[in-house]
């Protein structure tokens, strides 16, 4: 059964915690697992791939079939139907032109010191993307992982797709197409962060390795972090629901189990400052689970996170939201950019009743890929940013030197940096001769 | 000896990559430990800090006495010197004036469709600084993590700083000050960043944690990533200085020396492209190293780890910066602009002979905290945009649902995802009716 709170009863504060506690994620301890498995890769490099890319996707590749060949790619997208094309190009062209303003500028001043100072963006030159294979190979994901790295200017983009059994879904590979990509590999799991981090005889090394995957992607992500970037470790999706009383129930059933049908582990949460909205969109939930493909999956969401809150009014709503700091949040109500404003900690919000999370997975244009777990409070979703670093600039005149140096020079003696001080000293002429004698 | 290395010699490349991939961090296995500490301060909070701070710090701490009183921060600043504080006001005042124009913008725009898209940056609410204790508490350092949070708007702000057998160096706590921090705690180690992450009976969590620190501390850091946002996993300091004929030697000397006086792990790397400029050079650096009063922790940096490369022309200098993608970069060249462009991964670059690395340290302005073995290749520099966060926005019309819900629709159908494209229909007054009886 789904949680029912009412935050005028007395133990509300107890059960919100509890929600906020549950353990969602599997406490498999997969990292021994996964050291063991990088160790492989970096010491028996494609011999190791192929091993395991057998044993754990019962399909048998050598060095030289471990990528996809151009007449595979071609012969995989000539498959897909003139529809599922139409709207993969639609949502890959939104993607786009969102993702296109977010590129950041460079910036250079020169201060009444003397000294001129900035920075300079400039672009990741390689770029390693996971996408999860069979049932959660998602074209989506491509198209949100790989336009902001091509938007960025990463000029080297991988792609690493797990085949079990050989199977690729047509999609995926149209959507690399589209994203420009055609460096694309058929091994997954643990094995395939460890090539991309670490490199093989056949796959060069990338510099940044985003995209989901399961428990074992994500325990290979962080320990490849730092020996190249990463993304983000994502956990379970979730989606909050803001609504008022003057809602279609059904409307927001279907968005909450649109959260539910992605995984067991998924949650769900309404808050409604209407108790009877809250009765009519449990009863819809309770009606439409049955009739779905995955009532299973969604069925269990519901059952172990699924959650309605009932508020006195939408401020604490806001206040509600900003500790739950969602990965979806909608906002169902009159008002919805008012409420928005008092909503802090969020990776997406979706405002209004004509605005389903759903149309955020594919085609309004932000990206899908968003921080889970109450994460939102310190992280941002992925975009061009991601594909991007900074490197600050500055240059000083002997005038500008004259007149910050000394301070410099104070500093590094309070710190006993005796060589920084002099490094200033020396260019200033007042160095103390007997230290350099 | 430090390692002499010329491009035109046969056995280049090898020495290069030798160079590339020596190890220069300890490798000291400390995760278990660090594990034990997390847990034991999840469990028990205040005690476990106070007896841990007691074994590792030989300071005996009560609840009570965890966090500096006021008195006690007055008194310690009340002993630095006028000309120290002077200093460090100059150094927080530009560091400020760098960062304050760093502030993200937020967007908004309604395309053709009608769907009315953009992002909102907001701050991290809460974060924690740790700062090393010792010899290596840095009041810079304080300045450099504190400032970048409070021009963000983080509103809580934390410090975390051992003080061993309960010495503290006021400059820190004027630093702190400086910056509006007046939350500080005597704890470091593990202990203090579990018990920034997870909170105690009398420290709350944050969001958020930086700042540099030991082994433990980097271990503690990556094991509490993802329940809080870090910043980076630091490792030892580098600098590569790249020079042309017409230099001083000395003052190339003097900034190898400042990098390799920090650390003995640290690396200082000197490309020209003049054989001569590298032996004087070489020649001044072991002139020095016995007049400095870190001599021993630099002239083993140096012996270990110093490297001297001469090249046949900027181009191929600008080649291998590239590969190292040193932390600190130094073009003392005649137009270090122009070498500056093709120099695409590094952390900070000083340009021209009159910009010591050291002015960036403490007063130049922008950051000091930057990344690491070869990690600038894919991340940046601290800056406001760690301690902010982006939240997409999207608001879709009921003609732009129109317009782009049924591509959504079509996705969420080859990616098996039934409710999803059910939350759109319904909306759309498409939905077949079966479903949902």
């Amino acid at each position: 059964m789904p949680v029912f709170l009412n935050s005028d009863d007395a133990d509300f504060e107890r059960g919100f915690q509890a929600m906020l506690g549950a353990k969602r994620e599997d406490s498999t301890d997969v990292n021994d697992a996964v050291t063991a498995i990088i160790r492989d890769v970096r010491a028996r490099g494609d011999a190791a791939l192929c091993e395991l890319t057998s044993r754990f996707d019962r399909l048998d590749l050598t060095p030289g079939t471990l990528r996809f060949s151009a007449d595979e790619i071609a012969a995989q997208v000539a498959r897909v139907t003139p529809e599922d094309r139409a709207a993969l190009m639609l949502a890959a062209e939104r993607i786009r032109a969102y993702h296109a303003r977010q590129m950041p500028e460079d910036a250079s001043w020169t201060d009444p010191e003397g000294a001129t100072l900035g920075w300079r963006w400039s672009a990741v030159a390689a770029a390693g993307l996971y996408v999860p294979g069979g049932q959660a190979a998602y074209p989506s994901s491509v198209l949100m992982n790989a336009i902001p790295a091509r938007v960025a200017g990463v000029e080297r983009l991988v792609i690493c797709v797990p085949t079990p059994d050989g199977i690729i879904n047509p999609l995926v590979l149209l959507a690399a197409q589209l994203s420009g990509v055609d460096e694309i590999y058929r091994i997954g799991g643990a094995q395939a962060v460890a090539a991309m981090a670490y490199g093989t005889e056949t796959i060069a090394p990338v510099d940044k390795i985003t995209g989901p995957g399961n428990a074992y992607v994500a325990a290979a992500k962080r320990q490849v972090f730092g020996r190249v970037g990463i993304d983000m470790i994502a956990g379970p999706s979730e989606v909050l629901v803001i609504a008022d009383g003057d809602q279609n129930p059904d409307w927001l059933a279907w968005d909450l189990l649109a959260q539910a049908e992605h995984d067991a582990d998924a949650q769900s949460i309404l808050i409604t400052t209407d108790p009877a909205m809250a009765e009519a969109v449990a009863a819809a939930v309770e009606r439409i689970i049955p009739t779905l493909d995955r009532a299973a999956i969604a069925g269990a969401s519901w059952r172990d996170f699924g959650t309605l809150i009932v508020v006195r009014d939408l401020d604490e709503a806001a206040v509600l939201s900003n500790r739950i700091a969602p990965e979806h949040l909608e906002l169902c109500v009159a008002d919805p950019e008012g409420l928005a404003a008092k909503c802090l900690h969020a990776g997406a919000i979706f405002l209004g009743a004509h605005t389903p999370e759903a149309v955020g997975d594919y085609v309004s244009g932000p990206n899908h890929v968003l921080p889970t777990a109450r994460s939102a409070r310190f992280s941002s979703g992925l975009s061009v940013m991601d594909f991007v670093k900074r490197t600050t600039l500055a240059r000083l005149t002997p005038g500008a030197l004259a007149a910050i140096g000394p301070a410099a020079v104070r500093l590094a003696a309070s710190e006993g940096l005796q060589a920084h001080g002099a490094s200033v000293q020396a260019r200033l002429g007042t160095l103390n001769e007997r230290l350099s004698e």
